[in-house]
């Protein structure tokens, strides 16, 4: 694409390094901003840039949070003796969005995948396997993306703790609520009706 | 959406007000920038204020531009008697792009539509028929989309400028370039035998 300008084209190169965003769709958006009032560009650009220099992570779970503390790790109300691993805060944002989790999270940064070059060390996995060590933990949820990463990252985790006493447990693997059964796929139909539960269960909701 | 901290809700607020990006989108790239290290963020609010803020558009075809002048307009080799009439920059960009074009564009910067509160005194038509009175031109191209809008656009340029001593063409609609006939609409299809060229014409590229 040839520009017409150097400050457009900067601006295009710029946008388009976001995931998902092509030449032609970081164009699209550029041109928007053009048409909008010039606030609205310096809104964006200073949300990102105060997002970007003075956002901080919680200091206990890594969730990302205004203080050092997050409100869910300081709110004693919430169930401190359980952890429930995830990957990134928006998974912390589904599960919370749930209403169906009181305990408090664990988010590692990411998943084991030596394809992307990402390893243990990369994650935040020294500070949960401390806080099992030493903290006052009763139980521990993996609730990590059902993939080769996720079940990898699991794994991992477990044999750092495996010594240690408390439960571990993942969330249940089956089919969606309002799917068929003829379109899922065999590997999670098998173990829908392995890890079945008792019938009386299935329609509690707490 | 609940966020676990304003800065970022913020970020994501505003990221989703660009169209076509909505807040899980918006959220996606701006925990993408967080990854990223924090200069990739300040050069993308950078570039976007830089070109928001200095931006030029072409005093004389309104195309975007980093000086008065564009290079198209202040090319002497173009053919300055030729205007090819476009909505916006992005057809500039395409119709340089086919090596077909070597005359000069006005762009209109959209197309009248009442139905979004576009009349024709938000668009640069004056400026438009203008120069077409004033100046020395010889051919006007409408290369404006294919729609009731585009339409009535030219109607309405064509309406002020046709008691003027030039000849006024639109680019031809037809079967697109290896398209299959059984999948074309009836009104292209209608349109491309009733304005179909000789043959000899055909095969040629210029």
């Amino acid at each position: 694409m040839e520009f017409s300008s150097k400050l457009l084209e900067k601006a295009v190169y710029e946008m388009s390094q976001l995931p998902g965003i092509g030449k032609r769709t970081a164009l699209r958006l550029v041109l928007h901003l053009l048409k909008q009032p010039k606030e609205q560009t310096g809104l964006l650009s200073q949300a990102l840039l105060n997002m970007r220099e003075e956002i901080k992570f919680c200091q206990s779970c890594h969730n990302i949070s205004d203080v050092a503390i997050c409100e869910i790790c300081s709110n004693q109300n919430r169930d401190h003796q359980l952890i429930c691993v995830v990957e990134d805060i928006r998974d912390v944002m589904a599960i919370e969005n749930t209403g169906q989790f009181r305990g408090i999270y664990h988010v590692l940064g990411g998943k084991i995948s030596p394809i992307d070059g990402i390893g243990p060390s990369q994650l935040n996995i020294p500070t949960l396997v401390e806080k099992i060590k030493t903290g006052n933990i009763r139980e521990l949820i993996f609730a990590l993306s059902s993939t080769m990463e996720g079940d990898t990252t699991n794994f991992y985790i477990y044999r750092q703790i495996k010594e240690c006493d408390i439960v571990t447990s993942t969330i249940a693997r089956g089919i969606s609520v309002g799917d068929e059964l003829e379109y899922a796929d065999e590997v999670t139909l098998g173990r829908s009706i392995l890890h079945r539960v008792p019938f009386e269960n299935s329609f509690k909701n707490t």
